[in-house]
Order: C-alpha cells, then sequence, then structure tokens
C-alpha cells in the first residue's frame, strides 16, 4: 500500500534539524506492507498544512502527519486537522486522562499548554502514546485516513509499534506483511558483494529482493520477499549469502562489532585489554557502549607518545627507535605490554598514523598495524585506510574489534581488507 | 524568499538513508536570504517528479532538485527536466568535456554511464560541480528559476557554496542577506537561556532575530540580523550575551569542547592525561578526533575494573572498600595515579555509574563523580545525568572536558549544571 508522509515543524525547514523520523517510519512499516511514496515537509503553518493535507488526501488512502502535536502555539496539527475535516476542536475525556496522568506521574500540575494536548476534533479518535504527553490522532476524511504522531523520535517508534500501527493494519487488511531478514556484514563492499552473488547464483529467485544500506563500519544486506509461501527461497537465498560471506558476517538486525565481541567475551568468559594509539580510545569506547561490558573489558591504554608507549606499556625505546611506532615489532609490543598490565587474556594493540600529518612514502597516512590474541598466540598485521581523520578512527576501531571477533571464533585466516593495492602484506 | 525543496531517490523513501542535505541546504542559503517553505520527497519515478515539479514551479519562484543525476537508469533528473520543459535531451558539449576531465583524472575511459550525465535539457544551462562527475542544472520555467544538483553532499555543499549559490543570488537580487553570528554553548538549556536574556533585556532590539539549535552536547545561539545596518544592535546583543553566559560559552560556528580544550593546552604548551572509567574511553577518543591532539595528549587510561584501578592508577584498596569506586576520594586518587604514571601536567579523572544496572540509592545509575587539575590543585565535584548509558556517556565526556577547559581558563568557580536536584554538593 503507498502512502504519503506529511513532516512539520520550523526546525526542520530551517535546518536545524535532521529529519530522521522519516527515515524510521519507512522502516517500521515497510515489513508491514506500506511504502511511502510522497513526502511533504511544511513548516508551523496552518495554510501550507491545509494545502498539502488536500494534496495527499486526493492520492493517497493513509497520510501520516507527523510532528506538531506539542503543547506550544506554533503546534498546529490538531488545528490543521479541525480545519480540514471541518470538525470543531473538543476536550476528548480520554486524552484529557492520559494528559493528567502524565502530569500526575511527574509530580506537576497540568497548565494551560498541556491541556491544549486534549483537544481533538470531534470525529477523531485517539491514538495511545505510551511514552509522551501528546496523544495520537486518528481521522477519517472520504476515503483517506489521516494519522498524526508527534515529532520525539522515541515517541513516534512505540506508537508505530503499537496503536498507530495496529490502526494501520487493521484499516488495511490487503496490505501484504513483507518478510525481511537482515544480514549485518564488514570487510565487503555493496557493489562487490552484489557482483558475487550475481555470479554464483545467476538462479537467483525473482521472488527475494535483495537490498543494501551501507553505514559505517557495517553494510546492512536485506533479503525480502512478500508472502510466506516464499519464504523457503529467501532462506535458500540466506544459506547462499551466509557461504558467500563467511567471516564477514557479523550477525543480523541490530548486531553490531561491540556487541558481538561483548557477547563472545561473556560467553568465553574471558577478559580484553586494548593499546590504542591512532584510535585515541574510541575502540575502548565503542566496547563500553555496551551494558554489561564491565564483565569483559577491565582495562584500556591509550598510549599516544612514544614516551607512554615505554613507560606503561614497556614498549623496548630501541625497538621504537628502530621500526618507529608504526610498525609490527611496536604493536606486538603494546600488545605484550597491555596484557602484562592487566589480567585479561587477549589483547587488541593498535598504532598508525590518522593524519592529516605524519605520513611517509613507506609508511603514508592511513597505515595502520594491528597486533591481536591470547597471552600464547598474538599476530599482526597491517591495513591501509587513507581516509579523513575521524573516518580513519572509525575504521580502524572497526577492524579492531573485527580481529578480536575473529580471534575469538577461532578464525585461521587473516582478512584481506583494506590492504594497500600497491604491496602484499 | 521563499523557495521549495524537491529531494529525490528510492533510499529516501525506503529509509535506506537519512535525508541531512535539506538541513545543509537550508543552512547554507539562510544567510543568503533564502528560506525553505515546502519540501517535497519523491522516489526515483517520472511520473511523481513531474508532479511535484508541476505542483512547486507554479507556487514558488525557485525550485531546488536533489538527487537523480548520478550515471545510473534510475537517475531520472535531467529527463524529468526535459518532459517537464517539452525540451529534449541533448548532449553539452561543457557537460561532456567536464565528465571527460572527470574521468581522465581517475585514469579510466569514460563509459556510457558517465557519459549520460553529459545529456542536459535543450535549453539548459550547466551548474559546475567541482567535486564530481555529475554536473548542475539551470532552467527557467515561466516565471520559475529549477535547479537541480546530484545528491552527494560534499557535491551538493560544494555546488551551493559556489555557482549554484551564484545562480540563486544573481536570480534574486532582492534577497535580502542575512548577518548571522553562532555562539555555542555548554551549560544551559535553551528555554532557560531564553527566559534570563528576556527577564534581563526586555529592550531586545525587534531587528536582531534569536534561535537556537539544540545539540548533544552544546546548544548552539544564532543571532540574526537581516542587513548591515542593524549589525551595531546585533553587536549589542552578542555583548548581552556573552556576559550572561560567562563560562558557559565555549565558542563560536565550529568550535566544539575538544577543539576549543586542544587549542587551550597548545597555547600554554601542557599536556593532559586522562583517567576513564563510566566514560570507557570517549574523552580520550573525542580529544584525539583532533588533528594535532598527540602534541598535547601522551597517554589515557580506561580504568573499569576496581582491580584495574588499583594496580596501574595505583589507587588505595582501603579508599575503594570504604567509600566505592564512584567517589570523590577515589575519582582523587585516579587522578594523581594517572599523572603519576604519566608525564602529563594536568588531568581529568571519571567514575560513575552509566546503567542501566549498578545503582543505589546513594548513588543512583547516573551519579559521577569528576576529579581534574594539576599536579598541585586537583578539584573534585559530583554530578548527576540520569539518562539512557550512550547519553550519559557523552555528557558526561563533555562535561570532563568543560572542567579542564574552565581550568585552563583558570576559572575559579565550579559549575551548577548537571546537579542532584535533591541534594547540594
Amino acid at each position: 500500500v503507498d502512502i504519503a508522509l506529511l513532516m512539520t515543524g520550523n526546525e526542520l525547514m530551517r535546518g536545524d534539524t535532521v529529519d530522521s523520523n522519516s527515515a524510521m517510519i519507512a522502516q517500521l512499516l515497510a515489513p508491514r506492507g506500506f511504502d511511502i511514496a510522497c513526502k511533504v515537509t511544511v513548516g508551523d503553518d496552518i495554510a501550507q498544512l491545509l494545502a498539502a493535507l488536500q494534496l495527499l488526501s486526493q492520492r493517497y488512502p493513509v497520510v501520516i502527519i507527523n510532528g506538531g502535536l506539542g503543547p506550544t502555539e506554533d503546534d498546529l496539527t490538531a488545528q490543521a486537522l479541525s480545519a480540514f475535516s471541518s470538525c470543531p476542536l473538543q476536550q476528548d475525556a480520554e486524552a484529557l486522562a492520559h494528559v493528567q496522568r502524565w502530569c500526575a506521574a511527574r509530580g506537576i500540575a497540568a497548565n494551560a499548554a498541556n491541556l491544549k494536548q486534549s483537544w481533538l476534533p470531534e470525529t477523531a479518535q485517539l491514538i495511545d502514546n505510551p511514552v509522551g504527553s501528546a496523544v495520537g490522532i486518528q481521522l477519517r476524511h472520504g476515503d483517506c485516513l489521516l494519522l498524526a504522531a508527534p515529532g520525539v523520535p522515541s515517541e513516534l517508534r512505540s506508537m508505530l509499534r503499537g496503536e498507530l500501527g495496529t490502526c494501520l493494519t487493521a484499516g488495511f487488511p490487503q496490505a501484504e506483511a513483507r518478510l525481511i531478514r537482515r544480514l549485518r556484514v564488514f570487510g565487503i563492499g555493496e557493489s562487490r558483494l552484489q557482483q558475487q552473488l550475481q555470479d554464483r547464483h545467476a538462479d537467483w529467485p525473482a521472488a527475494v529482493k535483495l537490498g543494501f544500506r551501507a553505514g559505517v563500519p557495517l553494510l546492512e544486506v536485506k533479503l525480502e520477499v512478500g508472502n510466506k509461501a516464499d519464504l523457503a527461497q529467501r532462506d535458500q537465498c540466506e544459506q547462499w549469502l551466509r557461504l558467500l560471506l563467511g567471516e564477514r558476517l557479523i550477525g543480523e538486525s541490530d548486531d553490531t562489532l561491540a556487541t558481538v565481541v561483548v557477547d563472545l567475551l561473556r560467553q568465553q568468559k574471558r577478559c580484553v585489554t586494548l593499546a590504542e594509539s591512532c584510535t585515541g580510545g574510541m575502540m575502548a569506547s565503542e566496547l563500553t557502549a555496551v551494558a554489561g561490558a564491565s564483565t569483559v573489558f577491565e582495562a584500556g591504554f591509550v598510549t599516544y607518545a612514544d614516551s607512554v608507549k615505554r613507560q606503561i606499556l614497556s614498549v623496548d625505546g630501541a625497538l621504537l627507535a628502530q621500526h618507529g611506532a608504526v610498525s609490527r615489532e611496536v604493536v606486538l609490543a603494546m600488545a605484550r605490554g597491555a596484557l602484562e598490565a592487566s589480567t585479561a587474556d587477549c589483547v587488541v594493540a593498535v598504532s598508525g598514523i590518522a593524519g592529516p600529518s605524519g605520513g611517509s612514502e613507506e609508511k603514508p597516512v592511513g597505515t595502520v598495524w594491528l597486533a591481536w590474541g591470547g597471552r600464547d598466540n598474538l599476530q599482526a598485521k597491517a591495513f591501509f585506510c587513507p581516509a579523513g581523520r575521524r573516518f580513519f578512527q572509525a575504521i580502524v576501531t572497526a577492524i579492531g574489534l573485527d580481529l578480536l571477533r575473529r580471534y575469538l571464533l577461532g578464525s585461521e585466516r587473516l582478512p584481506g581488507y583494506f590492504q594497500r593495492p600497491d604491496r602484499a602484506d
């Protein structure tokens, strides 16, 4: 079912807010069989809202209006729906009770601004908002179903998963739920993966739609079928994909390198330490963003200066002088030093040239050495990622976590990604 | 001048990409006097593109079309403009030269896909793209100026700053450039700042528009006037604002806490070390994201476990047992330990409860102690930031950098932000 979005808010028009709600709506509704065919975005302006409602309600069976349900004067969605449907606003008993409960839970008395949120067009029905004070609005206009939800992302999300989603599904039983499988991948790009799939599987079934969403650092691969009869075909394609990806498959849906690594460490009751130079603490920061990381991560060292690599990680000054800080020898010594300085049983150490300065012909900006493994089986390898400083740090952080992941999985092959095109390691 | 945007791309409709271009366009054009009054977003669909062009070109003097200029078949913008203006596509000599130059610079021969980008509607003019292969398109349609630019953000940005911006300014000499000053602030919210300004300055001049953009962790305050005659008034308001903000003013435009701290450390030829528990390396990561951080930051310690606080930072086990890891005593000991373990002359240490578990009535989730200062003048203070784990880490990282900034500025007062409402420190 093709539907329309009407986004409203001056902050969107001024560029003060990037609209991430649209993407959230599209992602949450696609599996239920609803696609966004057209989106109109206007400021907090009643004439603009009315013109857009007029236009979209004539062309689409559903219009989702997002924003403009807050307590302030420039929140005009209820008023626009009232004018558009020629239904006066009236105080809704259920909405009033909702606002009062919400205020009571926060120990405050409902003021006029809060109470404004309980006035809905006469013929409208309330859509529950389990998170915030603003209830949603459901209204029929001719053949069009108008649904309004607040712009606060957490509220919108819980409503899409709750009553707003139910309204849609109930109103359009013909919408065919899509069965989507999402796999997350590191170490191969979209075009190369697509090419390899084509080369190997000329018989890819038409019923299984392949999609990609490129992120930093993970690539998401979507496998989608329109109905349950095609699930076996999707499973077949998933098998092909898993086989082709091998160790480049990180996980499903919401998995990240950090969550997968923390899970593996927990399962194996192991503890990791980190010795970071060019990533400057980002690897530790990613790991500790996972709730419960404290059981698997005790200590990290951000050793930027050579003197600190010597003092804290006991890296031999002669090694530094002979090979430079960005070298196999030094990164292995950093790894050993971090293990010595902690009780962890595995480690990742990293030293590289983030730039913009500090590169040379032999070791250009983007060159990085990583060492990883356990106390008695450390490995090291060079990688190459010539990119802006922040992007370099993000990719190198991902490589470090991925090497740890592969080590914990007992992988025997070294990954071939992010190599200098002009030389083999 | 009120203008319209037409964004196109299936990835936008599917929610695979969050549209950050709209905000960029709004931010870059507002200072030139162009406001976005309406935005329509559609997929790669010729009928949808034509309908939107029809609608928007009737209502607005300018329509900027973004996306759909790439080399692939689903890039339909040139074709849509051709159909809309009833001008056949023809190969443009200048566009052809551009594509060939672009390919030559990459050592590749222009293929059919590349060459497709040199076909423009007959009556169109090319808009230079200094970065990418896709040129922009300028086309008059009745009273409306149609401008098309590619969707790649870096290309769009350089075109808005270049020829695309020039087309607009030349076409609308009546557009009044706005003179905007942006200040960046930490430690006060939008509503409180607005209230305090109102209370103190009832005589705020109408010519100076005050705006806010809330970010994590900084709040941006905009002061805007429409013409040069009002600049003195804007300067007056800026003085008021600076006076009111005091040490809560971080800087201008692109300044961040990390860039300001790195600059101060460089100027003072000082070096900092970090002892992080709950922030898990994020403070180090923020600092080292600034190019040149290596001259002012030598070593950071991510000491998650108590055992590591003892071993690496020499925190007395008795202190940990008596006061707990989240305490004034321990965070001061961490700070001293980090200074001992490095050659830095100033330090920030942090220990707190990020949650979701680990809180108590005395020290609920969100409680955090920070210590900071130089070798002979360490201070410590508790803060309170009850929020999701990642948000907590981001705010505490900002508090840590801000305390360091205030210390380097020689500030004598402790900030009063992020305190538990129910108790004084």
